[in-house]
């Protein structure tokens, strides 16, 4: 069952620094390309810092739309995960080639990837560091996760193809004294 | 057994997304903080953005010194961790508080610490972005890693405290076409 979060617990997804896909375009034409390169930059409102450059295809449609998808896959995907971030958008359509179904998002007109276990839409609110470090600053728009999905691990690139699988979780919200307004969301 | 990395394989601590302890000061005075809002920005040289901001008490020397050490905690320092991310360098000796140990860095004024299985000394490249997004930019100037350390999992914040151990790993590297010259460093 898909369920909606607020846009303002983008950090319970991100902050983890998971490997995520990108999706790019409309609903006739759409790109989709894989992010190493992300963090959280603010909580309120949801600010994302992101590396997308002109060595990607995607590049171009996210500066001219304004706007993209971050969506967060698990470890099932992780082979199609590398392989999409090791083609280009220029020679193949990437979401029939790979088996990922484009489904319409609500708030930007780039597609939503069902396959994943979440998918935050996003549309960029800063582009002044794009020039000088291929930085984008989106904001997250809707949060939409599958609440029923079997398997939630995600993946953390170790680098050169190595992805780290979440394991265990370990609480220390006892010690989050500091930062307990966030936790009431 | 410590052991030093060309500073150019920083993707693969830090790409990752763990939640990591930034060292600042120098031998005699020095203050510790947690930071999870970070990322890898350029391969080489190997710059990595971060928010660090004037509410944290690290903000200040920070600013002054240009300098700082990343360091990367394993599980066993979950707790260590989160305490020092709730409570504030102005009040208590973080170090000594929670059992640190400052080693002195080569290429920084500012401390490795003992206990963590990676730091990486970083000098700030690019403050522009401070006033804005409490964004520095800074470039890994040395990495040291204690390579007979028993535990390795690193831990990956989910928000509220609640930490995501390493689990497994997959590895994809036959898939790499694209990214294949990084892998030889």
């Amino acid at each position: 069952m898909y369920k909606d979060l607020p846009p303002s617990t983008a950090y319970r997804l991100l902050e983890s620094g998971p490997i995520l896909l990108v999706s790019t375009g409309n609903d006739e034409q759409h790109n989709v390309m894989t992010l190493g390169f992300h963090m959280m930059l603010q909580h309120e409102p949801p600010l994302v810092a992101c590396v997308i450059g002109p060595w990607d295809h995607s590049f171009e449609t996210l500066q001219e739309t304004g706007e993209c998808v971050l969506a967060v896959p698990t470890v099932d995907l992780a082979e199609v995960v590398t392989k999409i971030g090791n083609c280009s958008g220029v020679d193949v359509d990437k979401f029939a080639g790979f088996g990922l179904t484009a489904q319409r998002a609500r708030t930007v007109a780039a597609p939503l990837i069902r396959e994943c276990l979440a998918n935050l839409e996003c549309r960029v609110a800063d582009a002044s560091m794009v020039d000088r470090y291929s930085m984008f600053i989106l904001e997250v728009t809707r949060i939409r996760i599958d609440d029923t999905r079997a398997e939630r691990r995600l993946i953390h690139h170790a680098g050169d193809g190595r992805f780290i699988v979440d394991g265990d979780t370990v609480d220390m919200g006892r010690h989050m004294t500091r930062w307990r307004y966030l936790m009431d969301k």
